[in-house]
């Protein structure tokens, strides 16, 4: 890591959306809270990929040039003088800069702010590129035994840790996750690092699955396509000892047969976590959440302390990401990269940033 | 209310549906704990029109002569050396004796007791008949200045208080409840008491709607059948100031199109209740749950602490339920009532106990 | 008020703890968010007492000359674009700037900030002065009917605001408020406000307790001096109907007697806020805390939502303030006041601005 | 374990507090939910040594015979036909047997109850004796590796798990436990098991906090008698790197130097539980509680799923109990085991049960 880029090259996707390479102007400090990050390697995520295809997600469209890329890790190369970290830092960074004096901000809740300028979502450029400007809350120092290249995954651990702290207590609880990818598998993670007693990954594909013991998976379940939600959710049950359901569903798919299955197989009183996007509108059976006086809460990005959290479980070896990372891409093979997330190999794939040393940014410290 | 009958003549559903009236042995008490009570009123309920006319509520069904009715209020005729209530005492029946030493009964939700038996669920007999024995814990004194007749609706307003309850903090806060019938008005009532802030309540029926402001609502809104989801909730927002969508919105309907608009009209952080039972399966509007990381609750009947909180509501007059009944019938009327309530007559009807002296239970004392 | 002072008088504390007149400059908007106000009434609170007394407050010591005053509404004169407050408006100052990035700021509980820069706490001038800037998100516009000389009451409010938010769900439940001073007062009014089913206020002062009905009290004690703190706490209960003690308990004294009552005198379960300062040591019965398995809690000012909720209260006359400003005293009389509130004269004292037309300030608008 | 006793001898404590061994009737089953357990291994407890010492703890006095003893394990010898355990059963016995519908125990707080029967606890025998009985909810069936007399210590670990749960999330936090006796060990151990961050263990005592490294500390600190509280508070932020504070204090020992310590090494914002019973009355910097807007809860006996959990802990390895109990004495030695006790010998004691065949109950199954 000892050159540093003299450009800050960026991968910039096209209202048509094709990708580019673009030499951008170097951020430069313009607080004394501001911090400008070199970026090392940036996981792609589901959203990413979805911009590429389609443009848009929501009311959300590229309509102007855009760099893509929001989980990242890097070295502080400069700060203002009030930021907490220094140079030669190494960072998680959180995306997302909330404006800090709204009522949702104030009350806690910046996830939820308005004025949110989240990278990677229009019109805020995303983290493919050489230096990367952020507030000083939002730079996170990685613990000297996590490589930069998985320091990328801070991020959607961050969306794990946010899921599981609003399944409430989780101590001895019993907890089914549907999806056996990233989100998925980190959510396993975290759920039995918080005291889960049983943590049962639920996925469509055998290999997916096969997995999940390494993070936190207490037993695993193959959905069946050509079965109810009713069924798959009573042989689930009866195949893990749920007698009388689940204490808590979290479900980082979004698909229908998960949403519908996680809710039939949720024990009286239990509790549902929607992670990460959905389908914008979903067949559910609501009789059954009135019966169970079940909770249905939607998960949305992270906030307070899910960051400082995520990197303390690493810290403490409490959660381990080691083999989530199966795909590497130097910043050259950005489209590449797209292309292999898009046929959905491997679990997480990265790009590494600019005139990164790979053997470098694959070490600990 | 000079009079006690020598009987317990009990109103009878059979499992071919039609209604009878039968003798029943007078209820004695089994425990030192036990209450008997002189049923005066008994309010009717959506749920007791569906076993009449369809036999079943989703897995239980009326397989053998059933009692129906369970919004109940009357008179101590004996109890046990236990009970907290004494002969001539006039108290509202909470109609759900739970087994209270299973888990979810030690943990203080009773409301989820698996051994739960409730009044007119099959195969546990309801309150249409003379006599009627419950332990002393499901029996409510009722304030003076309430008649026996309004105490019918202590049972639907703990229903109210429970949704509300679940709701979570409303001072102060923006809350909108979908349907102006008994139980969605409560509903208004209740949170309004709580010290919500505006309660604008909603529904297709424009008769409906005006009696709202008698029952705590700030405002009303017709929904409109020809509009999408989206659009009443724009609408609706627009009338009422909702800028940035309701905190909490109470759903009293179950229908699938004031779900839909009550998730697009809540605010970012926002919680939805469902009270009470809609149908089993319904499109909901996912993505949006995820984007506001909204809340949707389940409200299943009551639990610790609210009937003595409707109670209370009444005695303080902070909930006034004048003017719910709105239409009454002597025990000889039972069919005459469930065709009335069928029909969608009035807000609430009320069926008079066997021997009632009617003017009397119209009375407070 | 229809002329505005041409210069930035202030009342000064010496570090010898002499009043004195300054003229200070006036105040110039310093980012887009800054307001300034023109301060119209300023509330006398025991701290404001306790400095110019004593010169320090804990480890907060008057070294350099200090302005005082906190409790204060006023009118806008200027303001940043992107503020919420327009020229004109007439506003209650919350008057902590908080950083808004630490994490208890991004927590949600600015009230613990390290960095807040609290007025007339030093070395933070206070409001006692013609101008003061604010950044937006401390300004509340006032409810037409509440006269700029009761906005300055909206400070004390939110402080009881604060409180009772600390003491959970008050729905139906026994409230006991030790001090009949403003806080205690407007605890009383705002706990009865959040649906408190009784709410005693106890004081050593017959006066005292005597307006408290007109604050939401539903009934006082008037505690004995010669008594211990379990007979007091059991008369007390007697008297009121706490058979088994009281839910909540919110002491605005900080009295070792008040709060030793208190805690004897509340229910098992219950909880107990200490509301403001009290003695920095206290023998406390911590016996009983363990056996009844109670909450003690500190509330320390106010936090996210508690002057919204303030103003709403007034706005929607749940919470009225009428004879709270029991002596007011003109700008040239700021001595003359502190020596009054030491006196302990009346319920709350305030001082008018420079140049403030007092008959105006006395209106509704 | 072959033999069963032919009687059931129990060791009784007079009013004159002399022990004295007595044969009392064996208990029969009284409801279909009875348990008959023999009684294998009992833990002393300071409050058993307390009774013998004292004759009375509180308002608590030994008028008539008791047996002592409430820290039990056994194996099951009868149950009723609504009991979830069988004969030969390895259980740990939950010592409380709350009435299950007064308002507490409804809402989910049986602690609180005040019918509670309560082993060991006036007039209320205890578990000193070879067989005793209870409801089938106070069984919780012992995991197979952990021998019947370490299951004497699910009691103590289902006071430090309730302890714990009080405090509130501990994911990350920095926790400091007062206490290298039972309790305080086993504080440690759960508050680890529930995530902290880092456990510091407390005592005046070098030997003692020697040993907490085993039960979750990840440091200790001895405490100097010859220092204040906030020098010792200081010293021991400084030695801990608690630069704002510890999150949670768990005091296990409720004596006025750590009471005092703890609150003023309390972060702002941070939760204080005392685990137990302290003394009566005392001095406490309420200022700081109020400061930091702290919370001080008490912590009384265990509630809802503590035991469970408490199991679960052992069943899953999250908690290690070898080693902690150091001193074994059979049913002859109670007096010598009191002795041994009130001189603070060793971590734990356990008294075997009569004709208990000790290198079984030792063993794992």
């Amino acid at each position: 890591m000892s050159q540093t880029p003299k450009t800050n090259k960026a991968s910039v996707l096209s209202p048509e959306r094709t990708f580019s390479y673009e030499e951008r102007a170097i951020p430069t400090l313009q607080s004394e809270r501001d911090v400008i990050v070199r970026v090392v390697a940036t996981g792609l995520c589901g959203s990413d990929v979805h911009y590429w295809q389609h443009g848009r997600i929501g009311r959300y469209e590229v309509t102007s040039p855009l760099i893509l890329g929001h989980e990242s890790s890097g070295i502080v190369v400069s700060h203002g003088s009030k930021a907490h970290v220094r140079t030669g830092d190494r960072v998680a960074i959180e995306p997302g800069i909330a404006c800090n004096v709204c009522p949702p901000c104030r009350s806690g809740r910046y996830n939820l702010c308005k004025e949110m300028r989240f990278a990677a979502t229009p019109p805020y450029d995303g983290t493919l590129c050489a230096y990367y400007r952020v507030p000083t809350e939002c730079c996170y120092r990685l613990p000297s035994h996590v490589s930069l290249r998985d320091g990328a995954l801070v991020e959607p651990l961050g969306v794990a840790v946010h899921g599981c702290r609003l399944a409430g207590d989780l101590q001895g609880k019993g907890v089914i996750v549907f999806g056996a990818g990233p989100v998925g598998l980190l959510c396993a993670a975290v759920a039995r690092a918080f005291g889960a007693g049983s943590v049962v990954v639920v996925d469509i594909v055998q290999a997916r699955v096969d997995v999940a013991g390494r993070y936190g998976a207490t037993g695993t379940y193959l959905m069946e396509a050509g079965q109810s939600a009713e069924e798959n959710a009573g042989a689930l049950a009866e195949m893990h000892g749920f007698e009388d359901g689940a204490d808590v569903v979290l479900d980082a798919t979004g698909a229908a047969p998960c949403l519908n299955c996680g809710i039939h197989v949720l024990a009286r009183g239990g509790t549902f976590v929607q992670v990460g996007l959905g389908r914008p509108s979903v067949e559910v059976p609501v009789g059954q959440i009135c019966d169970k006086e079940a909770v249905f809460k939607g998960s949305f990005r992270y906030g307070p302390g899910d960051f400082e959290l995520a990197v303390q479980l690493l810290d403490s070896r409490r959660v381990c990401v080691d083999g989530l990372v199966t795909h590497e891409f130097g910043f050259e093979g950005v489209e590449e990269a797209f292309k292999h997330v898009a046929g959905r190999g491997g679990i997480k794939s990265v790009i590494f940033g600019p005139e990164v040393d790979v053997q470098d940014a694959k070490k600990s410290h």
